[in-house]
């Protein structure tokens, strides 16, 4: 057991928690929490590690042999993001899909993330692209680091699930939709079409841009078309995960 | 010009950023940001506190008058709720909307949120909600405090202008809607309906429940209809505020 928060792998759990480059560096992330362990693909698990008063309870029988490794309580809460933990941290294994990976589907429905900076819409929007059924998610480099620990948290188990892409440009990423006759369609409040009125049960893909600033005039304007979505009252813009997932149900609603 | 962090009205600001029990004794909230002051309505505006910095930059000209106060910018720091304080924070007294009030406009869109945990969740609704043109929401007491910091910055300013109505129970509410023949719908995983298969273009009211529990039994089983949003993959259920926006962004789909 692990009592002191001096010992070295406790530092290093504090790193990849706080520092996407350790995250990258050692090529793995963190999830926590019960819900989390039981989604995670067992093979992709490093090490588990139990809190003392989670082992007195639970056991480790449920760990199925995975390694592991019990922490003091104090100790367990130094490593936890969470202020009341469930006493379970996994280190787990990187994803690496490819952009062909987010794009093998027939008729797909894609995201392109531009610059979101809110580590809980991002998982959210992880999320939501589960229950829509979406494709896969392409993220610009500038965007959160989707394995920060507030944004895996966000997406319930989705992160395990949904592919996802990060790429330098993502006007890099659009001759791969070219090719495949996806139609990309920019959430944009200047946008001439509401978002209902067009067909999205072919291969389809919406971008969404940053929480304060919207798409870039750049990659909007590479869209096919423009959509807004409609708003009463004296509002400047909808929260980027509320946009995106209208966008997301109303493709899954037109696909049923 | 106030420099030290003991001073009594800093000390007052403090307890009105954390305690709602300090909010509703002095019936006030408090509102961060240059946009949430822009958008304040003035009449409510008790006071209006700047950094020194921002007042070096602005002057106080475009306070027009309200009572105002400086906070050297370490003080501002210690009253402000965010990492990067803008510098402004106002006072406003609160709302006191009547169950009636949200309930005027003839085929309302109302929302029910029973015992919402999550501030930025409630905050966001409230932001969807004015842009999906609802009447109102309804909170059971049991809820987050919408005057909590954190919920008013994510309205975005909607907290101005969208009523609500908190109630010890939010099944007393229900009969205001029988008689103007508001059809009630409880979104519920294991709805018969998926909602899109509905007619809301008549007075409606959706409910919505807690993060982790859903409605209560008590709650959905008094609801006209359970109607369920369908999801893909392996996903329990939405975030809270994604399926109360995918539900109100639906109703205002069908009254275009």
């Amino acid at each position: 057991m692990i009592t002191s928060t001096s010992n070295p792998q406790v530092k290093n759990l504090q790193q990849l928690m706080k520092k996407a480059r350790a995250r990258n560096t050692q090529d793995v992330f963190l999830a926590e929490g019960m819900k989390m362990f039981e989604e995670a693909p067992k093979e992709r698990v490093n090490k588990v590690y139990l809190s003392k008063s989670l082992y007195e309870v639970k056991g480790d029988s449920f760990l199925k042999g995975l390694p592991m490794e019990i922490l003091e309580d104090h100790v367990f809460a130094s490593v936890s993001d969470t202020k009341t933990p469930q006493g379970i941290l996994c280190v787990i294994r990187q994803f690496h899909y490819q952009a062909e990976d987010l794009l093998c589907r027939e008729h797909p429905v894609l995201l392109l993330l531009e610059d979101l900076q809110d580590p809980g819409n991002v998982g959210t929007i992880l999320r939501t692209a589960e229950g829509a059924g979406v494709s896969g998610v392409f993220l610009s480099r500038t965007s959160v680091d989707l394995y920060n620990p507030k944004t895996i948290r966000s997406t319930m188990g989705s992160v395990y699930r949904v592919p996802f892409f990060y790429t330098e440009e993502l006007k890099d990423i659009l001759p791969l939709f070219k090719e495949r006759d996806i139609r990309t369609y920019a959430a944009h409040l200047q946008g001439k079409h509401s978002y209902d009125e067009e067909d999205y049960r072919t291969g389809c893909a919406f971008f969404i841009g940053n929480e304060g600033n919207g798409l870039s005039e750049e990659l909007s304007s590479r869209a096919d078309i423009k959509i807004r979505i409609p708003m009463y009252g004296k509002l400047e813009s909808l929260n980027a995960a509320v946009a995106a997932s209208i966008l997301m149900y109303e493709a899954c609603r037109q696909r049923r």
